[in-house]
């Protein structure tokens, strides 16, 4: 089934208002097995018409938002019957439902403006709105000259377009689609390996596997790979692409890495402590994002200035001095601190040169030493160089701690 | 000039990610004195080359995101070379750039399929990507059948497209619309007030200001105000709006919260310490996300668990029992502990309930005390309620924490 979503307001092209509801609609669509084929944005005016008339001849139903209020620049209703050739009549049910809307909250007499509302294409149905005055309509196929599209028009502000929704377009989306026969989709989150990973042969692997749809989001140190179809398809994607990258492997639901290894230290019985120099605060506040966090993580040691490092957590000036803050043997000196004045499991531990000042020949912007300790055992320290944006090099080390903590603890 | 977007990917069509370069986008462009006419989203793929080819009959330039990867689902650039019905030519530079890319990260050898992304439509730019692998391409108007269409093709992840943007786009929109100074813009952020007080009085005497545009961005606890136009109209906007909304004022060039903190902080030689419960560590980081904050922050208490209050802050287990975690006694010994143990000259401190679980009927979920102490000074504790998601909090909390900062220290 081929679903279009036209979404109209001059504030959502002017940078004013962030558009949302392709966002939302796509998440909803997806638990159908239906997915969005195109996505417009047009102002308000007569570019809805255009729009709209293009939509209803490539798609089997467009979603429009917007553009339902009683003012002059609301003109989606009188779009849509133009692009239909059918005339609009007062739907008297609306005009009631209007009116009980403003005597309900006491915004006494209702303006005549937005007896507009009430207007409706001929053989339309009238989508009720309990949040707001602006009522939705939906145009079932075959009416007018929209062919076999279905129309859907809701009002734009998300807390009255999101029940309506729920309410009265995904049941008739069922109706329409059949449901039995859309595909399923999951959503493969991979940490610690770039998008170019997998096109040195799984790429192509995963393209002759039949009925099998697929698409990468990267991001920074992180790569989520969708697999959409049967559930035949689906497992052999999945088969495949654990052949190869079973250990960059976080999450099969879309699960973040800070909530996959809350969840995995919780279910064990494991507390973590983190120490943070150059990630100032990120991994602790990552770690307690996660609901229940405080089950596992219990002390976060932002220790900033190295006078910071030897008040708490008790590192060496000494080793400051010849070494440097940013050394394995700093690192490792956290570490011990941070499991001793804790008391917790397993500690973190990171120090580094964020930038953009501060770098030097053999010490350059970008480098980080990334130390991880369980209690009782030996400590691991990687030395790490992620040149680039302050708030990247940021992410990517927490991104490289918090991965080696979800190895660590299995 | 008509400005078209279009936008690629599946994953901002399945709900996995928010679509924002329209916003950021719009804005940029508004600065301009540029509009956006039409924004479409169609899936990695064939969609994208019809899509492209009727956008280049309408518009006077397109500017296209994402689908530049070196994957097989990376169409962008054969999509616009068969639109434009040339050929593509392996772009010598930007195979060195792209092999360099790898080589200064210490990724090793550039695997062979990131060759791909060299690939240019004979006759068009190469717009360097230091963010990134993928080269950005722009093709001028009257290249092969583009007719009179500009296009440009831009990265999809917004670290790398809008440095991209703003060094390569705008000066070329600018030669192509013939505008030389299309306005002054600057942008007003305001913490601690939402966009709906703009619009008790403020928003119609904006309005009467001639040759005055404007529009809101508003985020969680933030509001920034764009005015545009000509020196006086802004002038006579600023003042309005700060004869309201002075103290509420935060920067006038955009800079964030942090940084205004960070530089207010630094240029009187003060420091800062940070004691967190609820906020987990956001505070520290957000502070340390600004380059040069060394100077200013060196201590990050992030205190999760009771025992962590006690050890790391000596707050006293008399209190934690007699008036919980949660109150304005643990607060006071949190500020006290931060300011003997770390020295420096300003503290703040956040304890609360960020939820889901853990509210009472007398501390609901939401409930925070936000403390600020100067050394010397009096302690400052406010009782705020911040219901809602768990990351809105967090950044709700912090908002608050770091704006009493930035009041505080004038």
């Amino acid at each position: 089934m081929r679903i279009e979503i036209l979404n109209t307001g001059t504030e959502l092209l002017l940078g004013s208002t962030l558009n949302t509801h392709g966002h939302w609609m796509g998440q909803q669509l997806l638990h159908l097995g239906l997915r969005v084929q195109r996505q417009v944005t047009v102002p308000d005016g007569d570019a809805i018409e255009e729009a709209l008339a293009e939509a209803v001849l490539r798609a089997d139903a467009v979603i429009v938002t917007g553009g339902l209020g009683p003012t002059s620049d609301d003109l989606t209703r009188e779009a849509t019957a133009k692009v239909l050739g059918i005339e609009m009549i007062e739907d008297e049910h609306a005009v009631r439902e209007l009116r009980s809307f403003f005597s309900a909250r006491g915004y006494g007499r209702m303006p005549e403006a937005n007896l507009k509302q009430a207007l409706v294409p001929v053989g339309a149905d009238v989508l009720p709105n309990p949040n707001g005055t602006a009522p939705g309509i939906y145009v079932p196929p075959r009416l007018g000259k929209a062919s076999a599209c279905a129309i859907f028009l809701l009002p734009g502000p998300p807390r009255e377009l999101q029940p309506m929704f729920t309410a009265e377009v995904v049941p008739r989306l069922r109706a329409l689609s059949g449901i039995e026969e859309a595909g399923e989709a999951i959503e493969l989150k991979f940490v610690g390996i770039g998008e170019s990973s997998f096109h040195e042969g799984i790429d192509e692997q995963l393209q002759r596997i039949a009925g099998l749809e697929y698409g990468y989001c990267a991001r920074l140190g992180e790569v989520d790979l969708r697999l959409i179809g049967g559930p035949e398809a689906i497992a052999a994607g999945r088969v495949l692409v654990e052949k190869e990258f079973r250990r960059f492997l976080v999450s099969d639901d879309g699960a973040p890495l800070e909530k996959v290894v809350v969840e995995k230290m919780a279910a064990q019985g494991l507390t973590l402590a983190t120490a943070e120099s150059c990630t100032g605060g990120l991994i602790a506040s990552r770690v307690t994002d996660v609901p229940g966090s405080s089950q596992i993580f219990t002390h976060g040691f932002v220790v900033y200035a190295n006078q910071a490092k030897e008040d708490m957590l008790g590192v060496s000036a000494d080793s400051l001095e010849r070494f440097g803050a940013v050394s394995e043997e700093v690192c490792r000196e956290m570490l011990a601190g941070a499991l001793e004045r804790s008391g917790a499991d397993v500690a973190v531990a990171v120090t580094g040169i964020a930038g953009p000042g501060g770098g030097s020949e053999e010490k350059p912007v970008g480098l980080v030493y990334i130390g991880i300790e369980r209690r009782g055992k030996d400590p691991l320290v990687l030395r790490k160089n992620y040149p680039g944006a302050r708030d990247d090099f940021k992410w990517r080390v927490s991104q490289t701690a918090l991965d080696q903590v979800r190895c660590l603890v299995g």
